[in-house]
């Protein structure tokens, strides 16, 4: 495999985090492409498991222990038992991009059966702008043998930073429990070959599987919640991540991709734990998308963390009387940027992480 | 070629409209998808030049006696020596689909080497349903193989009634004359195999190429301004279409799509005849999308030609400073709708197009 890698980019400037890895096949599928850059593995569960990284990887390993130990009282924002955990990597990490994968997330192919390097696409994504005020017919303008086509306004071409990417997955797609009830044998087969911007205003559902982004514009963002043990829901991690960060993205002139690369998802969670997991998601969802829909932040908000604790409160206002979960939800969403500022020193501003102080 | 064109649908329920063919082999390529349809073929130039329409074709073909005969005084909303003119066929039909195309534009193959059958894929697009409010990361929902991912409020499953179908173009790209001039070589390679909903509030530049729409529900929208002979600017008219269409569809509760089906774009315009004819629009155009971004049409106007005239009001009052033309654009948009009305009588309610009365 590792003939079809190409050339690493970026290898210090990139963390890959990963959840918990129930299969150490995953880092051996991804060696090619993964050797060259640093892990960050937090393990989810039982902190008396051991994960056997194999020889060559270049990784720091977290368990539960380490998680209270670095965090102390405010661990409690971090979920247990759920890949929401990861979110602790982002917390940790001193790089500029992070790459997220579940460990069921292999490599996939592209049509002309060449292996597809996910993070290289990734990185592409993150480092050419994104165009949320207008759509272009032809995608991505930034990609090669592409642009803007005619009547895109001028003044709009410069884009804006790109603040996240989400990638897609070839194999088994992510449906909801319901929708894995109903279509069991469902596969994803069509490789589609686009990038785009997701529109200022557009909401979208981010699946955590396959993504990346930057972590000094967004980070502060990238909170994925709390689910898992002790919590009433599950599989909203990634979603409610999704909702808070581009409604920050889009306060704050950032855009979101979405597109290119695919992994290939090998395996199917089980639809009827997913839906013990999901059922109140599904219905309080109905409430969230339009609280998120109708989100408007303040001027005074300039930096992620800032809309970030001006969203918690907001949160606590509109989404405490869906149900109670939302204001332990919120007062840990404030937590989170308790910790990310006690981890990531130097101030409120977005230029904290330009600077990167120590971390712990 | 008649081999490969599927079972054609609808036949009794689409008109293919195309602005002056100048170039007969281009009926001769569409043959086998084509000859089902009926085509409404509306002569810009000359109307003492003959087209000569090859045998097999059920057709009607308007020059611009015609246009003046049948409409009167109100002709001078229909542009002269444009493709523009393309929106009288527009008035004349009595369908519910219309399917417009230039006449450079040949059938593209898909990557397994099949012809595409435009019409048939446009048709698909019209008669499934949109997704304006929230965005699939797995694109079109309603397409086989694909459905509703993870995070998708249940709620808006159901989607919105597609109002229109905007296709796209292999091998020239339908550049402005700016990029064709920097850009003389360059060529769409890239098939993307996917439909997607352009999302509320998003614009995006129309192009009259390879478009479709459903009439009953959008067709008043569909004027194509005011261009060519003794007129400050030229293509434009589907850019103003486009934005005017989307804005009313947005505020109808209708949506729009955009992506498959290609076509073959055979030729590029001169580049240096285009900028003659684009660069007021380029400069205008950058008053006019803050002006559509910002349209905000009252509840009453529950219909396409309700909101038209609305809307026509809103360019005099608000682009009217930016030039005299947009005074003349603004009485030709209420022309239209007199025009259509005249052609399309029943009242101004939309289900007017259901009832479908006489023409002529």
């Amino acid at each position: 495999m590792s003939g079809t890698a190409s050339t690493p980019i970026l290898t210090e400037e990139v963390d890959i985090v990963i959840p918990t890895i129930r299969n150490l096949e995953f880092l051996e599928m991804w060696r090619a492409f993964f050797e060259p850059y640093h892990l960050i593995i937090v393990q989810d569960g039982d902190p008396s498991k051991v994960i056997k990284v194999p020889e060559g990887f270049d990784y720091e390993l977290y368990t539960r222990n380490d998680i209270n130990r670095i965090l102390g009282s405010k661990a409690r924002c971090i979920s247990f038992k759920d890949s929401a955990c990861r979110c602790f990597g982002f917390l940790l990490s001193k790089k500029k991009y992070i790459f997220t994968i579940d460990d069921d997330c292999f490599v996939a192919k592209d049509p002309s059966g060449k292996e597809i390097n996910a993070l290289e696409q990734h990185l592409k994504n993150l480092l050419t702008p994104s165009t949320p005020f207008f759509f272009n017919t032809l995608y991505d303008p930034f990609r090669e043998g592409t642009d803007f086509v005619r009547g895109y306004p001028f003044s709009l071409r410069e884009g804006v930073p790109t603040a996240a990417s989400h990638g897609l997955w070839l194999n088994i797609p992510d449906y909801d429990a319901p929708t894995q009830l109903v279509k069991p044998l469902e596969r994803n087969t069509r490789y589609v070959d686009a990038v785009m911007t997701i529109p200022k205003g557009t909401l979208f559902p981010m699946c955590g599987m396959n993504l990346a982004f930057n972590r000094e514009l967004i980070g502060p963002a990238m909170y994925f919640g709390l689910m898992g043990d002790g919590q009433p829901i599950g599989r909203y991690d990634d979603m409610w991540a999704g909702w808070c960060m581009k409604v920050i993205s889009d306060h704050l002139g950032l855009g979101v991709k979405t597109g290119l690369p695919y992994i290939w998802h090998s395996k199917a969670s089980n639809p009827f734990v997913n839906l013990k997991k999901e059922y109140k998601g599904i219905y309080w969802q109905e409430e969230l998308i339009p609280f998120f829909q109708s989100v408007s932040l303040p001027k005074e908000c300039t930096t992620a963390q800032k809309c970030y604790i001006e969203l918690s409160k907001q949160v606590k206002a509109k989404l405490g009387k869906v149900d109670e979960y939302f204001n332990k939800l919120a007062d840990n969403m404030e937590t989170w940027i308790e910790a990310w500022e006690e981890l990531n020193p130097t101030g409120a501003a977005k230029s904290d992480a330009l600077t990167n102080g120590p971390a712990k």
